[in-house]
C-alpha cells in the first residue's frame, strides 16, 4: 500500500520553519503498521498543491495533507481539492455552529470571514477540531481516472496542537476501519554507542543472510557518537524473525547497546543510577556543561544527580575541585592526571558514588605539541577506583562537545553497570 | 527556476528521525536568493530513489539529494544515479587516499568496504568531505530526455556535520558560478529576544507600507524565546530599501536586537564580555548546565568565561555557593532570594565581574503552592548590584530549559552593555 503525506507552507520553502509534521505523522502511522512511502513539502500556491494532490492520488491509497484549511487568503487547499475532484462546496451548519461556539467561549463574536471554514466538499466526512476552528476533512475518492485503485484523502489543519488530537482520536480509528488490513509490522531499534557504523555492519553482516532470506529488514542510522540498528519484519513470521535478529545483535554487540526505541544515552545513565541508588556528579572543562545539560534533560534526574562544575579556567579546577597547581604545571590541564584529579575531587566534594570528569581541546585553537585539537581525557571515579581514557575527536567545536559528552556518559553508564558501591568517606 | 530537494532515509518514513536538512538547505539557498520549490522525503529503496530523481530532473534546474553515499548496504544513491544517467563508476584515487588518511588520523585502518565511497560517476565533480569519508558529487545533466532544460544534480552525504560545511564552502560558491544569474538579492535578518512576535509586528507594521510599496519583503520567524525580523529586497534598488528598513527597525527595537544573520545570543554575550574585558561565571539549577553549554559553544569563550556550577541538589547550593540553609528553609530553593544568593556566591567565588544564577521548576513534577511548573528566578550579580527577575515559562521540560537559558543570557547581555566594572574584592 502506498501512503503519501503532503505538507503545504511557503515558510517551509524559505527554511524558516522546521517541518515536524512529517516525523510525527509517520511515527503514528508506523506504530499502527502503515509505512509512509513519500513525504512532500510544497509552497502555498495553487498549481503546486493541485499537482501534488493529483500525483499522490494517482499513486497512493492514502493521501494526507496538512495546512491550507484556515480562514486566511493563503488557505486554499480545501477549494483546490474540491475543484480537482469536481465536488461542489456546501456549508455545513454544524461546523458553523462549532466555530461560533469556539469564539463565544473566548468572549468574541466570530467574524463572517472565518465561516469559510464551514464549507465542505460534497460527500466529505468532517473531523471535529477540538482545539481550533478549521475542521479536518476525509474524502473517499472512488477508483477511476484520478485514483486508479481508489484513495482515501485526509486533509488536516496545520497547527500541531490541532492536528495531533484530531489524528490520534479520529483519523487512526477511521483508517483502521477503511484501509485493507495490513500484515503485522514488527520493528525494534537497538541503540548503540562507542562503535562505528562500518565496524558494526562488518560484525553483523555475515550472520544476517538466513534472517534476511526470511524477510528481515535491517537499517543502520549513524549520528554523532551513536549508531542505531533497526530490525523489522512483516506478517506473523516477522515477529519471530525480528526476535531472533534482536537476540543475534545483542549477542554480538553486548553492552554497546544502551537502549531501544527512543531511549537516549542520558536516560540509560539515569536509569542505571536509579537502579543502583547511585549519586552522580560531573566536572566538565571542554564539554562546558553539556554532560550536565543532557543528564538534567531526563525527568527525575534530580533523584540521582547531585550536580556538577564547569571548571573552564584552570583556577576553577584548583579552587573548586582541588586539582594541584603543580599537577597543572607539570602535566597541563589537558592530561590524564588532570582528568583523574578532577573526577576524584568531584566525587569527594559531592559525596557522590560516581563522578565523571572531562578535559580536552574543543578548538578551533588551543592545540599544544602532542595534543591536537580534538584531544579529550575522560575519567570516572567510582567505588571501583578511577578509570581514565584518552580520545581524539577531530570535529568542529559543537560536534566535539557532542561526541565527547557521549563518551563521558557511556563511561559513566559502563561504570554504573558494575554496581554503585558507596560514596567516599568524609 | 525550479529547485527540488530529495532526502532519502527509511528512518524518515518510520518517523524515527526529524528531517532537519530541509530547513537548513532551504535557508541557505533562500539567503542566497534561490527559493526551493519542492521538498521530497523517500525511503532508501531503489525504485523510490530512481523515480524521485528522474521526476525531479524532469522539472527542476537544480536537484539536491542527501544521504545514500556512505559505505553500508543501504547507501545506494550513488549507484542508482550513475545507472539512471548511464554513467560508469570509476574509483577516484584521491578519494581513496583521503579516506585512508581519515582513518589513519584516528589510529585505525580503513576496512576495504568503506572504499566503495571512492567510486565516482564519470564526469562528476567531487566535493571533498572535511568531516567524514563520503565525498559529495555534482553532475551537470545536459539538456535532453532526462532533463529537458539541463539540470545540476548535487548529491550530499547525510550527516549534518559533513553536509553543512560542504554546502557552505563548496556548493554555494559552485551554484553562484553555474546557475543563471538571479536579480541581486539583499537580505538582512535582525535577531531579537525578550519580545513576542505579535507585539513586534504591531510595533513595526504601521511604519512599513512606504518601504513595502518599494519592494521590501518582511518576514517574522518566532522560535523558543526569540523572534527574527527578516528584511529582503531584489534588484539594485533593493539594497537601499533594505538599508532604510534596517534603520527603521533598529530605531524601534533598540537593544532588543542582539545580533544579525546567524548570530546567536551566546555569541552576543561573549562579544560584549570581550569588549568589556569582563569575567563571567554561571550558577545553574533548573537549566542544568545549558547556559554554560551555550556560552562554551562560542570559540574564544575561555577568554572571558571562568566557569560555573550546576547546583542541582540543595546541598550543592549550600556547600558550593554558600546559599544559607536558613534561606533555603524559609524561602525555598525556587525563590528570588536563592537566585540572588547563588549569583552573589558565584561572583565572589569565581572573582567574576558578572555572575548569572538560575533556579526554577523544569517539571513535569516539582510544583509547589504558588510556584507552578515553569516558574524560574534569574539573578545577575555585577558591579552595579544584583538584579533578579521572576519568569513563568510553562512549557515541556526541554523547551523550559531553552527559554530560561535564553532569558538568563539576555539578562547577562543587558548587564554587560552597561559596563564591566571590577570583580569583587576578596
Amino acid at each position: 500500500m502506498n501512503i503519501e503525506i503532503i505538507n503545504t507552507g511557503s515558510e517551509l520553502m524559505l527554511g524558516r520553519v522546521l517541518n515536524t509534521h512529517q516525523r510525527w505523522i509517520c511515527r503514528q502511522l508506523a506504530d499502527a503498521g502503515w509505512i509512509v512511502t513519500r513525504q512532500l513539502g510544497i509552497p502555498d500556491n495553487g498549481p503546486a498543491i493541485r499537482d501534488a494532490v493529483a500525483e499522490a492520488l494517482a499513486r497512493a491509497e492514502l493521501v494526507i495533507t496538512t495546512g491550507g484549511l484556515g480562514p486566511t487568503s493563503d488557505d486554499i487547499t480545501r477549494d483546490l481539492v474540491a475543484e480537482l475532484l469536481g465536488l461542489p462546496l456546501r456549508e455545513d451548519s454544524s461546523i458553523r455552529e462549532a466555530i461560533a461556539r469556539f469564539f463565544a467561549i473566548r468572549g468574541r463574536e466570530a467574524p463572517e470571514s472565518v465561516m469559510v471554514q464551514a464549507r465542505v466538499p460534497e460527500g466529505a466526512r468532517v473531523l471535529a477540531n477540538a482545539c481550533g476552528t478549521a475542521p479536518g476533512l476525509v474524502i473517499q475518492v472512488p477508483a477511476g481516472r484520478l485514483a486508479p485503485h481508489g484513495s482515501w484523502l485526509v486533509m488536516l489543519p496545520g497547527p500541531p496542537r490541532e492536528l495531533h488530537p484530531m489524528f490520534t482520536d479520529q483519523v487512526v480509528p477511521l483508517l483502521r476501519q477503511c484501509l485493507p488490513e495490513q500484515p503485522r509490522f514488527t520493528c525494534v531499534t537497538l541503540r548503540t554507542t562507542g562503535i562505528g557504523e562500518s565496524w558494526l555492519e562488518e560484525r553483523l553482516a555475515p550472520h544476517l543472510p538466513p534472517l534476511l532470506a526470511r524477510g528481515l529488514e535491517v537499517g543502520y542510522c549513524a549520528r554523532s557518537g551513536e549508531v542505531d540498528v533497526r530490525l523489522a519484519g512483516r506478517g506473523e513470521s516477522g515477529v519471530a524473525v525480528v526476535q531472533q535478529a534482536e537476540a543475534l545483535v545483542r549477542a554480538r554487540l553486548g553492552e554497546s547497546i544502551y537502549g531501544t526505541g527512543d531511549d537516549s544515552l542520558e536516560q540509560a545513565v539515569i536509569r542505571c543510577a536509579l537502579q543502583q541508588a547511585a549519586r552522580l556528579a560531573v566536572a566538565e572543562s571542554c564539554t562546558g556543561g553539556l554532560v550536565s545539560h543532557r543528564l538534567t534533560n531526563v525527568p527525575g534526574a534530580s533523584q540521582v544527580y547531585w550536580g556538577g562544575w564547569v571548571t573552564y579556567d584552570n583556577q576553577a579546577k584548583t579552587t573548586q575541585l582541588g586539582v594541584a597547581p603543580a599537577l597543572l604545571a607539570a602535566e597541563g590541564a589537558v592530561s590524564e592526571a588532570c582528568a583523574r584529579s578532577m573526577a576524584e575531587g568531584a566525587r569527594t566534594r559531592a559525596q557522590a558514588t560516581h563522578a565523571g570528569a572531562i578535559t580536552g581541546i574543543a578548538g578551533p585553537t588551543g592545540a599544544t605539541p602532542g595534543k591536537p585539537v580534538g584531544t579529550a581525557f575522560i575519567a570516572v571515579a567510582s567505588p571501583h577506583g578511577t578509570l581514565a581514557k584518552r580520545f581524539l575527536n577531530s570535529y568542529d567545536r559543537e560536534t566535539f562537545k557532542q561526541v565527547t559528552s557521549q563518551q563521558a556518559l557511556e563511561m559513566l553508564r559502563r561504570s554504573l553497570l558494575h554496581g554503585a558501591g558507596t560514596p567516599p568517606a568524609t
